[in-house]
């Protein structure tokens, strides 16, 4: 089975036909690492699903520094999505940190899809519901949790993580200096 | 025209009929000052659109100390939303910080009514993008903002807000101490 169809399938059946309906929406993209998806400025005109690979969206601070809003891993969806879905200038960017594999969406392709397909509507709402609660999570946690929890916390949830992102994009991720990410280590 | 067809009007036409099959999955409800939406620990059945009045979402460190993820006020849609989608005990309360006007819908008439019409899946589905975006920005903004910085974007962003709510939920919003929030007036 196509990989975008299981993923897809987890959550609302699909026929032959429907599934290649919505796969004639997508391009697949190879990109190296370091190679960027969403570039800070551009409007994100699509959205990608991560095939195989490790992504990460940061931003910019004034003084240069790099904030790490999230990673991207196999069967992630990821964009700017306020650019996205707003058509406005990204304020992050996204950048490849290992080769990835994606299938991307335009914008317009995505609303032909979802306004003539009910599933699909329904299947990206389930998956906006579950980032959106992600993104919740996020906060709580900045807002709750000591660096030591944090760390803890995004251990227990991406085991796998750690072993492909270096410890300064870790850093970043939880708003520490690598040297505080050392004693957490600890 | 009925205020919550007119909030849905606004992104998606609606027939009266339809207008009407739409109000029939949803109840009228008023709460006072104080009165609780959600309670932290309980599963949140029911998500509310504010037609008038002022709620606050947060939740409890451990030491006892609230933090406050979001306010909602007018033509908002608020409940917890992990809880709600995913039927787990919910991590925050909300409640009612003035006389408040609701439309609640129920975990079990939202999946009825987003199944069977696609026009509210779509309705909800920018909803949720337009709330993903907002949560998203709250990140980039503690990330990367001083204290200062997310006072002022949180005065130019809900001016209303501030003559509406109490200093002490401005600075447990903020993250901030009261003795700090002053200092933000000057």
């Amino acid at each position: 089975m196509h990989p975008l169809r299981a993923h897809i399938e987890e959550l609302i059946p699909l026929s032959d036909k429907e599934f290649e309906f919505i796969l004639s929406h997508f391009s697949h993209v190879k990109k190296r690492r370091h190679q960027y998806l969403v570039q800070e400025g551009d409007i994100a005109d699509k959205e990608f699903w991560i095939a195989e690979g490790c992504v990460r969206s940061y931003f910019l601070g004034e003084d240069g520094k790099e904030h790490i809003l999230q990673f991207g891993m196999e069967n992630w969806w990821i964009t700017d999505y306020e650019s996205f879905v707003l058509r406005a200038p990204s304020k992050t960017s996204i950048d490849c940190m290992e080769d990835v594999e994606l299938y991307s969406i335009s914008h317009e392709n995505r609303e032909k899809l979802t306004s003539e397909m009910h599933k699909m509507e329904r299947f990206w709402a389930k998956k906006s519901k579950l980032g959106r609660i992600a993104l919740q999570n996020r906060i709580l946690s900045m807002m709750k949790n000591t660096a030591k929890e944090r760390y803890e916390l995004l251990l227990s949830q991406y085991p796998q993580l750690l072993q492909r992102v270096p410890k300064k994009h870790i850093a970043s991720y939880l708003g520490v200096s690598r040297e505080t990410l050392s004693r957490l280590n600890d």
